[in-house]
């Protein structure tokens, strides 16, 4: 099924009461060093601190009455998890949530905040699928995908519709690449909202799976994940990755190094708090930004969650 | 010379073409959490990261051509610095800023990066006046103070005309007391601006002076200001303090860990970067937050500038 104009207005329109509509930063010190006119999307302002506020809420409202009263359930070690809690506790369903026991913390806390249940699993992509699995038979509870069910994707995407109807103009938007909602999402908007937007994707060397998913052409793993993103170490899925295919224009991958000087110029020049995932998308940007100078470039930052006892600085 | 509601207006007006007006921000979850409803007026965004920015363009728009001609001198160990050597830099004015050694290598390269000239004395306060005071003579520049002069105080006073337009039935405003300048020029603000609009002060109970300068009546000193407030080091003056001793209700007293928590509220909750001087207000109403139940109040973030490489979490 192609997805129209209409599906992601919809959607969008269904969202709007229960999300931010965040604000469109801009830094004319960033601006100047790097010579790009850029719009920060600030999704670390979103409840829940992240986009997937978006997506999570859209996905629990497409739910029948009878679904909602049987709850929904996913599996997530980070932002996903505290979005579906919340959406679900502002919606009146019940939420409950896979962590591997490796999560941190501070995102554990999170999901109790929100009301979430959590049901603990060993970390890896199989044990939380089949915990998943069995509380979806045992409750009746609905299947939550953080980034690979269209109304999850068609959620995320809202977003770039809002930067989109603020700057209508913008010449491309950079997204990070984790599990593909987002920058799916985001790239049926600059389809459908921009004119003529190009979709650019930043992700991390030491997890760039999406990057050679687009080379091979078929879903690619993560041998290891290295990385301080820890929003990107999830590999694309098959209902995301055709939409990447097909609209987005590039991947450009990151060291390190270059996220954590991102992350540090945003915090110090903008005096805003972005996590490392979101740092990936303009480390991109300042790797390729004789590619844009002069031109208008949205960077969805897409989080705002970070463990303050355990910073890169 | 009494101040009238014109002079604000003038200042505010004169004022506008060279700083943000900085958005005021809320918070549901903190709302909740002390039973106030809070409106935070982010000089976090300010123009070199602080509200000084303000009565620092205020000063220099007030000097003849002759004298902008011959330059500005301060001394200042922090966000004084940076908004002189800004404020200059924006206005083709040559700016000598005394700095003690002691300073952080941040705020120095802070001072370079707007042009601004340093000249190192030690750190104390005759040493920096000294200094300040022989560069005057020698260049015929204009001494401008961080916290003691009308033309600063009003300036400073400007976030707080500013706040209340945009929240006309605030019952209080919140304020951290360093200096005096920007509490003296939020008071006149309220006093002109509000409906009886009450103005309050934080202090670190390490740095006391306008607590115990407001018990005395005349202005004291600290003996020793061992706190992690490095904005809120420095006495009151004879300009402010006879403001201040008219206007101000009362200034509440917080401890270090108050600071650092509220610190740490605001970074995690609210995602913006504020500075330790800047937590000691919301830290100082969280303490006395049984007083302003379901009050509107005002909270100044008077500035986001930290050492990323030095903070106390």
């Amino acid at each position: 099924m192609k997805l129209q104009k209409s599906d992601l207005l919809d959607c969008h329109k269904r969202i709007i009461p229960y999300v931010h509509n965040t604000p469109v930063l801009t830094s004319r010190l960033i601006n100047e060093l790097i010579g790009v006119e850029l719009y920060f999307k600030c999704e670390n302002f979103q409840r829940a601190g992240a986009y997937k506020m978006r997506g999570a809420t859209n996905a629990i409202l497409q739910l029948s009455n009878e679904e909602r009263s049987k709850g929904v359930v996913t599996h997530s070690s980070g932002n996903f998890a505290q979005a579906v809690s919340l959406a679900a506790k502002t919606l009146g369903v019940k939420a409950h949530i896979v962590m591997p026991t490796s999560a941190p913390k501070i995102k554990r806390e999170g999901v109790l905040e929100y009301d979430g249940i959590i049901y603990d699993c060993e970390p890896t992509v199989k044990a939380r699928q089949k915990r998943a699995d069995e509380i979806s038979e045992k409750t009746g509870a609905t299947f939550l995908h953080p980034s690979n069910q269209t109304n999850v994707i068609i959620g995320q995407g809202t977003a770039a519709i809002e930067l989109l109807t603020e700057q209508p103009n913008l010449n491309a938007i950079f997204c990070p690449v984790g599990g593909g909602g987002l920058i799916a999402g985001s790239s049926l908007a600059a389809q459908h909202f921009g004119k003529n937007c190009k979709v650019y994707g930043g992700e991390p060397f030491e997890a760039d799976d999406a990057y050679r998913s687009l080379q091979s052409g078929k879903i690619e793993g993560n041998d290891s994940v290295n990385t301080i993103a820890d929003g990107l170490r999830t590999v694309l899925g098959d209902q995301n990755f055709p939409i990447i295919k097909e609209h987005v224009t590039e991947i450009i991958r990151v060291t390190e190094e270059e996220i954590v000087a991102a992350m540090r110029l945003v915090w110090e020049r903008m005096k805003i708090i972005i996590e490392p995932s979101s740092a990936v998308t303009l480390a991109a940007l300042i790797r390729n930004k004789l590619n844009f100078q002069k031109q208008k470039v949205g960077v969805i930052i897409s989080g705002g969650n970070v463990d303050l006892s355990n910073l890169p600085f």
